[in-house]
Protein backbone atom coordinates (compact mmCIF):
# COMPACT_ATOMS: atom_id res chain seq x y z
CA UNK A 1 0.00 0.00 0.00
CA UNK A 2 1.10 3.37 -0.82
CA UNK A 3 0.42 5.60 2.16
CA UNK A 4 2.29 8.60 2.80
CA UNK A 5 2.34 11.85 5.19
CA UNK A 6 2.97 15.02 3.51
CA UNK A 7 4.74 18.04 4.92
CA UNK A 8 5.41 20.96 2.80
CA UNK A 9 8.65 23.03 4.37
CA UNK A 10 7.88 25.78 1.94
CA UNK A 11 5.65 25.94 -1.28
CA UNK A 12 7.95 24.86 -2.91
CA UNK A 13 9.32 21.43 -1.26
CA UNK A 14 8.31 18.60 0.28
CA UNK A 15 9.11 15.90 2.87
CA UNK A 16 7.33 12.41 2.58
CA UNK A 17 7.53 10.07 4.78
CA UNK A 18 5.56 6.53 4.42
CA UNK A 19 3.42 5.71 7.04
CA UNK A 20 2.31 2.21 8.13
CA UNK A 21 -0.55 3.47 10.54
CA UNK A 22 -2.43 6.64 11.62
CA UNK A 23 -2.48 5.40 15.23
CA UNK A 24 -4.55 8.95 16.81
CA UNK A 25 -6.29 11.71 15.12
CA UNK A 26 -8.21 14.87 17.63
CA UNK A 27 -8.38 18.15 17.86
CA UNK A 28 -7.53 20.22 20.89
CA UNK A 29 -8.51 23.59 21.81
CA UNK A 30 -5.32 24.63 20.31
CA UNK A 31 -4.10 22.39 17.43
CA UNK A 32 -4.66 19.72 15.22
CA UNK A 33 -3.00 16.50 16.66
CA UNK A 34 -2.29 13.08 14.51
CA UNK A 35 0.10 10.50 15.85
CA UNK A 36 1.54 8.37 12.54
CA UNK A 37 3.73 5.05 12.90
CA UNK A 38 6.64 4.62 9.82
CA UNK A 39 9.03 2.47 9.41
CA UNK A 40 11.53 5.34 8.55
CA UNK A 41 10.92 7.71 11.76
CA UNK A 42 8.73 5.08 14.73
CA UNK A 43 6.05 7.13 15.55
CA UNK A 44 5.99 10.51 15.01
CA UNK A 45 3.78 13.29 16.17
CA UNK A 46 1.93 16.45 13.90
CA UNK A 47 0.45 19.56 15.23
CA UNK A 48 -1.44 20.84 12.13
CA UNK A 49 0.14 18.97 10.32
CA UNK A 50 3.53 19.50 10.28
CA UNK A 51 6.21 17.19 12.15
CA UNK A 52 6.65 17.74 15.66
CA UNK A 53 9.30 14.94 16.56
CA UNK A 54 9.89 11.36 15.45
CA UNK A 55 10.81 8.58 17.86
CA UNK A 56 13.90 8.60 15.63
CA UNK A 57 15.29 12.02 15.53
CA UNK A 58 13.88 13.42 18.90
CA UNK A 59 17.25 13.01 21.29
CA UNK A 60 18.85 15.20 18.75
CA UNK A 61 16.36 17.80 19.48
CA UNK A 62 15.75 17.01 23.41
CA UNK A 63 19.14 16.41 23.95
CA UNK A 64 20.85 19.61 22.24
CA UNK A 65 18.33 22.19 24.09
CA UNK A 66 19.07 20.45 27.71
CA UNK A 67 22.87 19.48 27.79
CA UNK A 68 24.30 22.65 26.03
CA UNK A 69 22.92 24.87 28.96
CA UNK A 70 23.51 22.38 31.69
CA UNK A 71 26.74 21.86 30.58
CA UNK A 72 27.72 25.40 31.08
CA UNK A 73 25.53 26.82 34.24
CA UNK A 74 27.55 25.33 37.51
CA UNK A 75 24.30 24.99 39.62
CA UNK A 76 20.85 24.92 38.51
CA UNK A 77 18.47 24.16 40.58
CA UNK A 78 15.47 25.43 39.26
CA UNK A 79 14.07 25.35 35.78
CA UNK A 80 11.12 26.40 33.84
CA UNK A 81 10.36 24.53 30.48
CA UNK A 82 7.49 26.02 28.36
CA UNK A 83 5.91 24.39 26.67
CA UNK A 84 7.44 20.48 26.26
CA UNK A 85 4.26 18.86 27.01
CA UNK A 86 5.40 15.64 25.41
CA UNK A 87 8.29 15.61 28.23
CA UNK A 88 11.39 14.82 26.15
CA UNK A 89 12.92 17.94 27.67
CA UNK A 90 11.86 16.81 31.53
CA UNK A 91 13.47 13.46 30.86
CA UNK A 92 17.06 15.09 30.11
CA UNK A 93 16.89 17.05 33.02
CA UNK A 94 16.09 14.28 35.04
CA UNK A 95 19.61 13.05 34.54
CA UNK A 96 20.83 16.10 36.79
CA UNK A 97 20.71 15.09 40.62
CA UNK A 98 21.10 18.66 41.43
CA UNK A 99 18.07 20.48 39.80
CA UNK A 100 15.11 20.79 42.50
CA UNK A 101 12.49 21.81 40.71
CA UNK A 102 11.24 21.46 36.95
CA UNK A 103 8.21 23.62 36.21
CA UNK A 104 6.60 22.85 32.92
CA UNK A 105 4.08 25.16 31.70
CA UNK A 106 2.35 23.99 28.66
CA UNK A 107 -1.39 25.30 27.51
CA UNK A 108 -2.61 22.05 25.73
CA UNK A 109 -3.81 19.02 28.38
CA UNK A 110 -4.77 17.00 25.09
CA UNK A 111 -0.90 17.31 23.98
CA UNK A 112 0.12 15.82 27.20
CA UNK A 113 -2.24 13.06 27.11
CA UNK A 114 -1.63 11.39 23.77
CA UNK A 115 2.15 12.30 24.66
CA UNK A 116 1.37 9.50 27.47
CA UNK A 117 -0.22 7.00 25.37
CA UNK A 118 2.02 7.26 22.54
CA UNK A 119 5.33 7.95 23.33
CA UNK A 120 6.06 6.66 27.32
CA UNK A 121 9.46 6.91 26.59
CA UNK A 122 9.47 10.99 26.20
CA UNK A 123 6.25 11.41 28.76
CA UNK A 124 8.63 9.14 31.78
CA UNK A 125 10.26 12.46 31.75
CA UNK A 126 7.04 14.29 33.70
CA UNK A 127 6.74 11.19 36.10
CA UNK A 128 9.82 13.11 37.49
CA UNK A 129 9.31 14.01 41.25
CA UNK A 130 10.66 17.10 40.92
CA UNK A 131 8.29 18.27 37.59
CA UNK A 132 5.19 20.33 38.37
CA UNK A 133 3.01 20.69 34.97
CA UNK A 134 0.83 23.79 34.59
CA UNK A 135 -1.74 23.98 31.83
CA UNK A 136 -1.18 27.28 31.65
CA UNK A 137 -0.41 29.51 28.95
CA UNK A 138 3.64 30.20 29.02
CA UNK A 139 3.30 34.05 28.77
CA UNK A 140 1.02 35.22 31.39
CA UNK A 141 3.28 32.33 33.56
CA UNK A 142 6.10 34.49 32.58
CA UNK A 143 4.76 37.81 34.14
CA UNK A 144 4.37 36.59 37.55
CA UNK A 145 7.99 35.28 38.07
CA UNK A 146 10.81 37.59 38.82
CA UNK A 147 14.33 36.48 39.38
CA UNK A 148 13.30 32.69 39.92
CA UNK A 149 14.98 30.48 37.52
CA UNK A 150 18.29 28.95 36.67
CA UNK A 151 17.43 28.20 32.98
CA UNK A 152 14.49 28.60 30.97
CA UNK A 153 13.93 26.51 28.14
CA UNK A 154 11.69 27.53 25.53
CA UNK A 155 10.25 24.40 23.72
CA UNK A 156 7.42 25.97 21.61
CA UNK A 157 7.60 24.81 18.46
CA UNK A 158 6.52 27.67 16.06
CA UNK A 159 7.10 31.55 15.84
CA UNK A 160 3.54 31.26 14.27
CA UNK A 161 0.32 29.72 15.35
CA UNK A 162 -0.89 28.90 19.11
CA UNK A 163 2.26 29.31 20.39
CA UNK A 164 3.37 32.69 18.34
CA UNK A 165 3.22 34.95 21.92
CA UNK A 166 5.97 33.24 23.08
CA UNK A 167 8.31 34.67 20.23
CA UNK A 168 7.58 38.32 21.13
CA UNK A 169 9.61 40.75 22.40
CA UNK A 170 7.60 40.85 25.65
CA UNK A 171 7.93 36.88 26.19
CA UNK A 172 12.04 37.47 25.82
CA UNK A 173 11.86 40.81 28.22
CA UNK A 174 9.54 38.43 30.68
CA UNK A 175 12.23 35.72 30.66
CA UNK A 176 15.07 37.98 31.45
CA UNK A 177 13.23 39.04 34.53
CA UNK A 178 12.52 35.66 35.31
CA UNK A 179 15.72 34.21 35.18
CA UNK A 180 17.90 34.82 38.16
CA UNK A 181 21.39 36.89 38.20
CA UNK A 182 23.20 34.39 36.80
CA UNK A 183 20.54 32.58 34.49
CA UNK A 184 20.65 31.18 30.89
CA UNK A 185 17.72 30.78 28.36
CA UNK A 186 17.81 28.76 25.32
CA UNK A 187 15.46 28.42 22.48
CA UNK A 188 14.28 27.01 19.07
CA UNK A 189 15.58 29.15 16.33
CA UNK A 190 14.25 27.31 13.44
CA UNK A 191 15.85 26.44 10.30
CA UNK A 192 17.47 29.20 8.67
CA UNK A 193 18.08 27.73 4.81
CA UNK A 194 14.61 28.17 2.75
CA UNK A 195 14.41 32.04 1.67
CA UNK A 196 10.95 32.38 3.70
CA UNK A 197 12.11 31.33 7.03
CA UNK A 198 15.57 33.53 7.45
CA UNK A 199 12.98 36.62 8.01
CA UNK A 200 11.60 34.49 10.95
CA UNK A 201 15.12 33.41 12.16
CA UNK A 202 16.95 37.50 11.49
CA UNK A 203 13.90 38.80 13.73
CA UNK A 204 14.35 36.05 16.81
CA UNK A 205 17.83 37.04 16.58
CA UNK A 206 17.65 40.64 17.07
CA UNK A 207 14.96 40.58 19.54
CA UNK A 208 17.30 38.32 21.97
CA UNK A 209 20.30 40.21 20.83
CA UNK A 210 19.12 43.23 22.60
CA UNK A 211 17.50 41.49 25.39
CA UNK A 212 20.67 39.88 27.06
CA UNK A 213 24.15 40.75 27.69
CA UNK A 214 24.79 37.64 26.02
CA UNK A 215 23.26 35.48 22.70
CA UNK A 216 24.58 32.99 20.57
CA UNK A 217 23.26 30.60 18.29
CA UNK A 218 24.01 27.07 17.49
CA UNK A 219 22.84 23.85 14.95
CA UNK A 220 21.86 20.36 15.34
CA UNK A 221 21.11 17.94 12.20
CA UNK A 222 16.91 16.96 12.71
CA UNK A 223 16.13 15.36 9.73
CA UNK A 224 12.30 16.00 10.05
CA UNK A 225 12.96 20.00 10.06
CA UNK A 226 12.94 22.01 6.54
CA UNK A 227 16.26 21.32 5.06
CA UNK A 228 17.29 19.39 8.09
CA UNK A 229 18.70 22.19 9.67
CA UNK A 230 17.76 23.54 12.75
CA UNK A 231 19.14 26.40 14.88
CA UNK A 232 18.84 27.14 18.65
CA UNK A 233 19.55 30.35 20.53
CA UNK A 234 21.82 30.64 23.90
CA UNK A 235 20.95 33.98 25.84
CA UNK A 236 22.68 34.19 29.01
CA UNK A 237 23.48 37.01 31.79
CA UNK A 238 26.70 35.69 32.47
CA UNK A 239 27.76 32.68 31.21
CA UNK A 240 29.39 32.06 27.81
CA UNK A 241 27.99 29.11 25.93
CA UNK A 242 31.94 28.19 25.10
CA UNK A 243 34.08 29.58 27.35
CA UNK A 244 32.25 28.37 30.20
CA UNK A 245 31.61 25.11 29.27
CA UNK A 246 32.93 22.62 31.69
CA UNK A 247 33.23 19.53 29.76
CA UNK A 248 35.40 17.55 32.72
CA UNK A 249 32.46 17.94 34.78
CA UNK A 250 29.81 16.92 32.60
CA UNK A 251 31.64 13.91 31.40
CA UNK A 252 31.99 12.52 34.80
CA UNK A 253 28.42 12.78 35.16
CA UNK A 254 28.07 9.30 32.77
CA UNK A 255 24.70 10.51 30.96
CA UNK A 256 24.11 8.22 28.47
CA UNK A 257 23.47 10.47 24.88
CA UNK A 258 23.06 9.91 21.13
CA UNK A 259 24.06 13.16 19.50
CA UNK A 260 25.16 15.18 22.65
CA UNK A 261 29.13 15.15 23.07
CA UNK A 262 31.14 18.18 24.87
CA UNK A 263 33.15 18.47 21.91
CA UNK A 264 29.52 18.30 19.59
CA UNK A 265 28.67 21.32 21.85
CA UNK A 266 31.97 23.08 20.87
CA UNK A 267 31.49 22.42 17.22
CA UNK A 268 27.76 23.09 17.42
CA UNK A 269 28.94 26.66 18.17
CA UNK A 270 30.67 27.04 14.48
CA UNK A 271 28.37 27.92 12.03
CA UNK A 272 28.57 27.93 8.06
CA UNK A 273 29.14 31.76 7.01
CA UNK A 274 25.44 32.36 5.54
CA UNK A 275 24.03 31.82 9.56
CA UNK A 276 26.73 33.99 10.49
CA UNK A 277 26.54 36.45 8.17
CA UNK A 278 22.25 36.27 8.81
CA UNK A 279 23.04 36.64 12.39
CA UNK A 280 25.59 39.83 11.86
CA UNK A 281 23.01 41.49 9.94
CA UNK A 282 20.93 41.83 13.03
CA UNK A 283 23.82 42.88 15.47
CA UNK A 284 24.59 45.83 13.72
CA UNK B 1 -0.04 23.58 -12.07
CA UNK B 2 1.49 20.97 -9.90
CA UNK B 3 4.59 19.88 -11.19
CA UNK B 4 7.10 18.00 -8.88
CA UNK B 5 10.10 16.24 -8.72
CA UNK B 6 10.35 13.51 -6.09
CA UNK B 7 13.36 11.41 -5.22
CA UNK B 8 13.64 8.69 -2.73
CA UNK B 9 15.98 8.82 0.34
CA UNK B 10 15.27 5.75 1.40
CA UNK B 11 12.23 3.10 0.35
CA UNK B 12 10.57 5.03 2.79
CA UNK B 13 10.92 8.70 2.82
CA UNK B 14 10.65 11.08 -0.27
CA UNK B 15 12.34 14.78 -0.93
CA UNK B 16 10.21 16.57 -3.37
CA UNK B 17 11.05 19.98 -4.87
CA UNK B 18 8.47 21.95 -7.43
CA UNK B 19 9.51 22.14 -10.68
CA UNK B 20 8.76 25.46 -12.94
CA UNK B 21 10.47 23.77 -15.72
CA UNK B 22 12.64 20.84 -17.19
CA UNK B 23 15.45 22.04 -19.08
CA UNK B 24 16.78 18.65 -20.51
CA UNK B 25 16.89 14.89 -20.64
CA UNK B 26 19.35 12.45 -22.28
CA UNK B 27 20.81 9.40 -22.04
CA UNK B 28 24.92 9.07 -22.22
CA UNK B 29 26.67 5.70 -21.87
CA UNK B 30 26.90 6.18 -18.20
CA UNK B 31 23.73 7.21 -17.04
CA UNK B 32 20.31 9.20 -17.63
CA UNK B 33 21.10 12.61 -17.18
CA UNK B 34 17.86 15.63 -16.41
CA UNK B 35 18.38 19.26 -15.74
CA UNK B 36 15.19 20.73 -13.71
CA UNK B 37 14.72 24.45 -12.89
CA UNK B 38 12.69 25.02 -9.32
CA UNK B 39 11.75 28.29 -7.52
CA UNK B 40 13.48 26.79 -3.97
CA UNK B 41 17.11 25.14 -5.33
CA UNK B 42 16.97 27.00 -8.99
CA UNK B 43 18.44 24.60 -11.43
CA UNK B 44 19.61 21.38 -10.26
CA UNK B 45 20.94 18.37 -12.44
CA UNK B 46 20.07 14.59 -11.54
CA UNK B 47 21.48 11.37 -12.63
CA UNK B 48 19.37 8.22 -12.93
CA UNK B 49 16.89 10.23 -11.01
CA UNK B 50 19.13 11.35 -8.14
CA UNK B 51 19.92 14.80 -7.30
CA UNK B 52 23.28 15.51 -8.00
CA UNK B 53 23.53 18.83 -7.02
CA UNK B 54 21.57 22.20 -6.89
CA UNK B 55 22.53 25.99 -7.70
CA UNK B 56 21.12 26.39 -3.93
CA UNK B 57 23.19 24.09 -2.36
CA UNK B 58 26.49 23.10 -4.60
CA UNK B 59 28.66 25.46 -2.41
CA UNK B 60 28.54 23.94 0.33
CA UNK B 61 29.86 20.59 -1.30
CA UNK B 62 32.45 22.33 -3.14
CA UNK B 63 33.61 24.24 -0.52
CA UNK B 64 33.81 21.74 2.04
CA UNK B 65 35.22 19.19 -0.10
CA UNK B 66 38.44 21.82 -1.79
CA UNK B 67 38.68 23.83 1.24
CA UNK B 68 39.36 21.80 4.14
CA UNK B 69 42.24 19.73 2.57
CA UNK B 70 43.79 23.49 1.12
CA UNK B 71 43.58 24.75 4.30
CA UNK B 72 45.27 22.04 6.02
CA UNK B 73 48.13 20.92 3.18
CA UNK B 74 51.09 24.13 2.87
CA UNK B 75 52.05 23.45 -0.61
CA UNK B 76 49.53 22.00 -3.10
CA UNK B 77 50.69 22.11 -6.68
CA UNK B 78 49.31 19.08 -8.33
CA UNK B 79 45.88 18.03 -7.71
CA UNK B 80 43.70 15.22 -8.95
CA UNK B 81 39.75 15.78 -9.24
CA UNK B 82 37.80 11.94 -10.06
CA UNK B 83 34.57 12.81 -11.10
CA UNK B 84 33.98 16.38 -11.01
CA UNK B 85 32.56 16.78 -14.48
CA UNK B 86 30.12 19.75 -13.60
CA UNK B 87 33.61 21.91 -12.75
CA UNK B 88 32.32 23.40 -9.04
CA UNK B 89 35.59 21.47 -7.28
CA UNK B 90 37.69 23.04 -10.23
CA UNK B 91 36.29 26.29 -9.50
CA UNK B 92 37.19 26.06 -6.14
CA UNK B 93 40.67 24.94 -6.80
CA UNK B 94 41.04 27.71 -8.75
CA UNK B 95 41.41 30.84 -6.19
CA UNK B 96 44.80 28.84 -5.18
CA UNK B 97 47.84 30.61 -7.00
CA UNK B 98 50.36 27.84 -6.03
CA UNK B 99 48.51 24.80 -7.57
CA UNK B 100 50.06 24.06 -10.94
CA UNK B 101 48.04 21.20 -11.86
CA UNK B 102 44.49 20.70 -12.02
CA UNK B 103 43.62 16.78 -13.51
CA UNK B 104 40.01 15.97 -13.98
CA UNK B 105 38.93 12.19 -14.75
CA UNK B 106 35.65 12.27 -15.82
CA UNK B 107 34.44 9.22 -17.88
CA UNK B 108 30.91 10.99 -18.92
CA UNK B 109 31.41 13.53 -21.66
CA UNK B 110 27.52 14.38 -21.93
CA UNK B 111 27.82 15.26 -18.17
CA UNK B 112 30.57 17.96 -18.87
CA UNK B 113 29.03 19.28 -22.10
CA UNK B 114 25.20 19.62 -20.28
CA UNK B 115 26.76 21.45 -17.32
CA UNK B 116 28.96 23.78 -19.52
CA UNK B 117 25.33 24.34 -21.02
CA UNK B 118 23.01 24.78 -17.89
CA UNK B 119 25.34 25.33 -15.37
CA UNK B 120 27.87 27.68 -16.44
CA UNK B 121 29.02 28.83 -12.97
CA UNK B 122 29.97 25.61 -12.27
CA UNK B 123 31.51 24.71 -15.56
CA UNK B 124 33.95 27.64 -15.60
CA UNK B 125 35.42 26.24 -13.25
CA UNK B 126 37.13 23.93 -16.02
CA UNK B 127 38.49 27.06 -18.16
CA UNK B 128 41.22 27.55 -16.14
CA UNK B 129 44.56 26.89 -17.75
CA UNK B 130 45.73 24.61 -15.52
CA UNK B 131 42.73 22.34 -16.31
CA UNK B 132 43.34 19.00 -18.05
CA UNK B 133 40.29 16.65 -18.52
CA UNK B 134 40.90 13.32 -19.40
CA UNK B 135 37.77 11.48 -20.31
CA UNK B 136 38.35 7.72 -18.80
CA UNK B 137 37.71 5.77 -15.35
CA UNK B 138 39.02 7.17 -12.84
CA UNK B 139 40.47 3.65 -11.34
CA UNK B 140 42.32 3.02 -14.96
CA UNK B 141 43.57 6.41 -14.85
CA UNK B 142 44.70 6.02 -11.46
CA UNK B 143 46.42 2.56 -12.23
CA UNK B 144 49.55 4.38 -13.96
CA UNK B 145 50.12 7.10 -11.68
CA UNK B 146 52.97 6.51 -8.62
CA UNK B 147 53.85 9.56 -6.40
CA UNK B 148 52.11 12.10 -8.21
CA UNK B 149 49.62 14.44 -6.51
CA UNK B 150 49.41 16.33 -3.44
CA UNK B 151 46.25 16.48 -3.30
CA UNK B 152 43.52 13.61 -4.60
CA UNK B 153 39.67 14.85 -4.51
CA UNK B 154 37.28 11.58 -5.15
CA UNK B 155 34.13 13.62 -6.51
CA UNK B 156 32.51 10.64 -7.62
CA UNK B 157 28.72 10.49 -6.29
CA UNK B 158 27.47 7.10 -5.57
CA UNK B 159 29.04 4.18 -4.19
CA UNK B 160 26.57 2.02 -6.55
CA UNK B 161 25.70 2.48 -10.03
CA UNK B 162 28.35 3.37 -12.60
CA UNK B 163 30.82 4.87 -10.15
CA UNK B 164 31.29 2.01 -7.77
CA UNK B 165 34.88 1.14 -8.89
CA UNK B 166 35.84 4.26 -7.45
CA UNK B 167 34.65 2.81 -3.44
CA UNK B 168 36.39 -0.24 -3.41
CA UNK B 169 39.50 -1.00 -1.80
CA UNK B 170 41.70 -1.44 -4.89
CA UNK B 171 40.58 2.35 -4.97
CA UNK B 172 41.87 3.72 -2.03
CA UNK B 173 44.90 2.05 -2.58
CA UNK B 174 45.81 3.22 -6.12
CA UNK B 175 44.94 6.58 -4.50
CA UNK B 176 47.62 6.39 -1.56
CA UNK B 177 50.41 5.10 -4.58
CA UNK B 178 49.03 8.25 -6.45
CA UNK B 179 49.66 10.34 -3.59
CA UNK B 180 53.44 11.68 -2.77
CA UNK B 181 54.37 11.10 0.46
CA UNK B 182 53.01 14.06 2.47
CA UNK B 183 49.61 13.92 0.27
CA UNK B 184 45.72 14.13 1.14
CA UNK B 185 43.00 12.62 -0.35
CA UNK B 186 39.17 13.91 0.37
CA UNK B 187 35.88 12.10 -0.75
CA UNK B 188 32.03 11.73 -0.34
CA UNK B 189 31.51 9.36 2.91
CA UNK B 190 27.66 9.84 2.06
CA UNK B 191 24.90 9.95 4.92
CA UNK B 192 24.83 7.84 8.14
CA UNK B 193 21.32 9.05 9.44
CA UNK B 194 19.19 6.11 7.88
CA UNK B 195 19.57 2.77 8.92
CA UNK B 196 20.01 1.51 4.97
CA UNK B 197 22.96 4.00 4.51
CA UNK B 198 24.91 3.11 7.62
CA UNK B 199 26.38 0.09 6.24
CA UNK B 200 27.96 1.75 2.92
CA UNK B 201 29.16 4.52 5.22
CA UNK B 202 31.01 2.22 8.07
CA UNK B 203 32.39 -0.33 5.22
CA UNK B 204 34.00 2.93 3.53
CA UNK B 205 35.60 4.11 6.75
CA UNK B 206 36.93 0.90 7.68
CA UNK B 207 38.55 0.48 4.00
CA UNK B 208 40.14 3.96 3.96
CA UNK B 209 41.03 3.85 7.81
CA UNK B 210 42.82 0.46 7.31
CA UNK B 211 44.87 2.26 3.88
CA UNK B 212 45.96 5.55 5.23
CA UNK B 213 48.05 7.07 8.70
CA UNK B 214 45.32 9.17 9.53
CA UNK B 215 41.16 8.92 8.75
CA UNK B 216 39.07 11.31 9.83
CA UNK B 217 35.79 12.08 8.79
CA UNK B 218 34.00 15.64 8.52
CA UNK B 219 30.16 16.96 8.06
CA UNK B 220 28.18 19.28 6.31
CA UNK B 221 24.53 20.30 6.19
CA UNK B 222 23.06 19.53 2.21
CA UNK B 223 19.57 20.27 2.25
CA UNK B 224 19.03 17.99 -0.99
CA UNK B 225 21.15 14.38 0.27
CA UNK B 226 19.41 12.17 2.08
CA UNK B 227 18.13 13.48 5.64
CA UNK B 228 20.08 16.98 4.77
CA UNK B 229 23.19 15.63 6.27
CA UNK B 230 26.62 14.41 4.26
CA UNK B 231 30.00 12.78 5.30
CA UNK B 232 33.00 13.45 4.03
CA UNK B 233 36.43 11.42 4.53
CA UNK B 234 39.85 13.21 4.83
CA UNK B 235 42.57 10.54 4.61
CA UNK B 236 46.08 11.81 4.85
CA UNK B 237 49.51 9.97 4.60
CA UNK B 238 51.36 13.51 7.14
CA UNK B 239 49.26 15.64 7.88
CA UNK B 240 46.08 16.15 10.55
CA UNK B 241 42.84 18.06 9.68
CA UNK B 242 43.21 19.90 12.87
CA UNK B 243 46.57 20.06 14.16
CA UNK B 244 48.15 20.95 10.89
CA UNK B 245 44.92 24.07 10.05
CA UNK B 246 46.66 27.07 9.07
CA UNK B 247 43.61 29.23 9.67
CA UNK B 248 45.82 32.55 9.42
CA UNK B 249 47.17 31.24 6.01
CA UNK B 250 44.04 30.49 4.49
CA UNK B 251 42.29 33.79 5.66
CA UNK B 252 45.02 35.72 4.17
CA UNK B 253 43.77 34.64 0.48
CA UNK B 254 40.50 36.73 0.94
CA UNK B 255 38.85 33.62 -0.85
CA UNK B 256 35.06 34.46 -0.90
CA UNK B 257 32.86 31.67 0.32
CA UNK B 258 29.00 31.02 1.55
CA UNK B 259 29.51 28.24 3.92
CA UNK B 260 33.19 27.38 4.56
CA UNK B 261 35.44 29.45 7.87
CA UNK B 262 38.41 28.11 9.10
CA UNK B 263 35.99 28.21 12.56
CA UNK B 264 33.51 26.16 10.57
CA UNK B 265 36.17 23.65 9.73
CA UNK B 266 37.32 22.99 13.11
CA UNK B 267 33.36 21.97 13.88
CA UNK B 268 32.77 19.84 11.34
CA UNK B 269 34.85 17.64 12.49
CA UNK B 270 33.15 17.35 15.96
CA UNK B 271 30.50 14.70 14.92
CA UNK B 272 27.21 13.48 16.82
CA UNK B 273 27.54 10.32 19.35
CA UNK B 274 26.05 8.02 16.81
CA UNK B 275 28.57 8.87 13.91
CA UNK B 276 31.71 8.39 16.31
CA UNK B 277 30.31 5.18 17.52
CA UNK B 278 29.34 4.38 14.34
CA UNK B 279 32.71 4.69 12.68
CA UNK B 280 34.63 3.93 16.22
CA UNK B 281 33.13 0.17 15.29
CA UNK B 282 35.42 -0.14 12.16
CA UNK B 283 38.38 0.96 13.74
CA UNK B 284 38.61 -2.14 16.14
Amino acid sequence: MEFWFSERHTDNVELSIRVEKQLFSGQSDFQRIDVFDSVEFGRFLTSDGNVIFSEKDEFTYDEMIVHVPMAVHPNVKKVLVIGGGDGGVARELSHYEEIEVIDVVEPDEMFVEVCKEYFPDNSKGLEDKRVNIYYQDGLRFLRTSHNEYDLIINDATDPFGHTEGLFTKEFYGSCYKALKDDGIMVYQHGSPFYDEDEGACKAMHKRVYNSFPISRVYQAHIPTCAAGYWLFGFASKKYHPLKDLDAKRWNKRGIKTWYYTTNLHRGAFMLPKYVEDLLAEEEK
